[in-house]
């Protein structure tokens, strides 16, 4: 057999990753519950259906299928064949395969929604973390399967619900000690921009151009909206926009000044400015590691947001955005269950991850499984430190017995591979006098104790 | 679009679900701690290669296969072809499918393990919880989507490692409430049997027939061992061995008695005198859950046992066993990497729930997600509530606030479908006063309170 590898894009994680991981996951599970959501999980394999044509064409091609069963058995070869010419022709087709690996959590969660809304007491409040797959182009940051991190309210159109996810983001990075950047846009304001530059059907060009700006300049954005057909002077004023700039006060005047006649401007400015009030008054204290920043230039790729968007950017460190969400008015209409408004949020573990490594800020002592390490010196001394291990794990303390009577440098190193901090001693001298030596590994303090308890 | 549904085999877990879930895998995963195991996560999916033939002709048609992805590419259109017509004659082809999804979590751990053995501390104690995929067919309790929960010691053939996986299972269903006998045999004992019975051949006819006994019965067994080719003396002497009954001592001594001649049998018998001993000596108390039994017809169906084996049954509940394991000589052969010998157990996480539901051994309180709700009584009311809220959140309390300002009943409503235990009002009395009045909603018992805290 050749040498086993992974798949390209996936990974495995080791003990010292997962802890890490689920610091951060466990962290922002905490924050979801004390804000009243409540978890919901759904299979890895969604119906092809249920995915196709919801992710643009770009989106379907990446979508992992899954190879019925049973292809070559007698009664399903002719229709195999026939499939597989379907799918050879660029469609899809049940009799070659009709599950796929779910893309992200948001489309599974709408699926979810409608299949039980019945039942659902709404506003219905959810998180979920769990892995999606993509077939993208490995590479630097990007993998095969990742972990997606949602919180969304579903049947409410309050603001409270924006007020509720601002104050998460940022009593979750408080308490991961990450200093963020919350940025807040409304796309009612992107729209009025666009009724202002000569109508509505011009929003999707404005906005996936304006998407660009960081990545491209300005004058690149102003290119591409003179080529998708703005005149000069629709540009300028999108210029102008883009260019506000100043505390959230001023930026909020110079909007209004700019688009203020326009309706739907007013009440894009009348909504973040009361999410602004709220949600700055609490968690996000001055005290607080979150600023709250009113951002013009934020777009959001996705085209299904229709109210408040947000963005969240680690202060001081250079990466993409680590949190990202919106209002959309339409969750479940795909399934046939219109008019459920709501809005969501999203966390980015794996650049999350990447910022506590670079920031130095996960605590070193989730790197510590084992806490205490028996040496194991023989027969007799084994079984009773066996026994003495099991008083102390009832305490809740984390050990091991070295399992076989070796050397001790073996011992050692092994302990010191895994980073074990305290060895324990259990020797003729210490059988005898029914007590027990305790080493810290890391200081080399030695010291001798009569009762377990007292290590 | 149709109406959305599930593919077949596969649930999703709504927050009810999730949170009972979650404390049976928070139990078991807290237990493998304090034993000193450590988390390993690996992909869903692997490289086909790395599962193909590892689970025999049957396994391997019940692996779930991935189409690659731009099958229909120009520069792909040919090699997939020529890989359907490979795959319908039966065979495998990367053209069409390289990857699948993980089938168990012991290839996977092997994988891993072969890849990072010269890395990893040895011996190495991982557990995993992770979803598996099985294209079998759906039935009641068997999906084609369910979690493994697995506790494995890899480098090490010291019978503690047997011990603490014996500790483990009695630690975990003693937290879990659930009375179990953890059932213990030796294949050591079965090959002496199978010496007895003419030779060494013979083992896994004997095991595939005793490990069918408790669905077919004594005499069907004895049928199916005259059928596989063996004598009546021999098929009369496993009858005897089979109807061993009494104490662990008496069925220690009754096997000693039957096959004590036989090397590998006093080897067998050593082996589980010790395990008994030291596990029952300790978490296995006489006030605990767990009941030790060896079980001398107990033969576990995998053939790469090689030790000890164990099996886990709830005591009142008819059920099938609830947990497995048992010891292997080597567990990475396969993936290049000889000589590593292990023991590992694996819990059953579904049938464990059901066993908790059938016995009603859920905690009352995981039930519970949002602690308080904050019913929204108008604009400056709702303003008060949300400030309080905040407070009661940072005091770890799960509240929420009901985000529009509905008529009461419809909160009220709103609370009991969520089975929220207490309600918060700040109506226009209790905002000129500074005041909160708060009712227990399972008792209907209402009081006023000045600060927060009192709640």
């Amino acid at each position: 057999m050749s040498k086993p590898s992974l798949p390209s894009g996936t990974r495995d994680f080791g003990p010292d990753t997962v802890r890490k991981r689920s610091y951060i996951l466990n962290t922002i599970k905490a924050v979801f519950e004390v804000y009243g959501f409540q978890p919901l999980e759904t299979p890895a394999m969604e119906n092809l259906d249920t995915l196709m044509g919801k992710y643009g064409d770009e989106g379907d091609k990446l979508i992992f299928k899954i190879l019925n069963n049973g292809l070559n058995d007698p009664k399903n070869i002719d229709k195999a064949r026939a499939a597989f010419e379907q799918v050879m022709a660029g469609k899809n087709d049940k009799n070659l395969t009709e599950r796929a690996l779910r893309y992200d959590l948001t489309i599974p969660f709408a699926r979810y929604v409608a299949m039980n809304h019945g039942q659902l007491a709404l506003p219905f409040r959810r998180y979920q973390v769990q892995p999606v797959w993509r077939a993208d182009r490995p590479q630097k940051g990007r993998y095969r399967e990742f972990y997606q991190c949602d919180a969304d309210v579903v049947g409410s159109k309050s603001l409270y619900n924006e007020v509720e996810l601002t104050a998460i983001y940022a009593e979750v990075f408080q308490r991961l000690g990450i200093p963020v950047e919350i940025r807040l846009n409304n796309r009612k304001i992107l729209a009025a921009l666009a009724e202002h530059c000569g109508g509505a059907e011009k929003m999707m060009d404005i906005t996936i151009a304006i998407d660009k700006l960081d990545k491209i300049g300005m004058e690149k954005v102003k290119e591409e909206l003179l080529e998708r057909g703005l005149s000069a002077d629709q540009v300028n004023s999108i210029e102008a926009y883009l260019k506000i700039e100043g505390s959230n006060e001023e930026k909020l005047a110079a909007v209004e000044q700019l688009l203020g006649h326009i309706e739907s401007a007013q009440q894009g400015l009348q909504e973040l400015r009361f999410v602004l009030e709220l949600a700055g008054a609490t968690s996000v204290s001055p005290n607080g590691k979150a600023q709250l920043v009113c951002d013009f230039t934020l777009a959001r790729g996705l085209n299904y947001y229709t109210g408040i968007i947000f963005e969240v950017r680690a202060i001081g460190v250079k990466m993409g955005s680590i949190g990202g969400g919106g209002r959309y008015d339409d969750l479940t209409g795909l399934f046939g269950v219109p008019d459920l408004p709501g809005v969501g949020i999203s966390f980015g573990v794996d650049r999350i991850y990447d910022v506590l490594e670079e920031l130095g800020l996960f605590p070193e002592t989730i790197a510590v499984g084992t806490e205490y390490i028996f040496f194991n010196l023989g027969e007799a001394e084994s079984r009773r430190a066996f026994q003495l291990m099991q008083e102390l794990r009832a305490l809740g303390k984390r050990c091991e017995l070295y399992p076989e009577a070796v050397k001790l440098p073996k011992q050692f190193k092994y302990a010191d591979q895994k980073k074990i901090p305290n060895a324990i001693f259990i020797g003729s001298n210490e059988l005898a006098s029914g007590t027990l030596t305790i080493k810290n590994l890391l200081t080399g303090e030695q010291r001798e104790v009569d009762d377990i308890r007292e290590v």
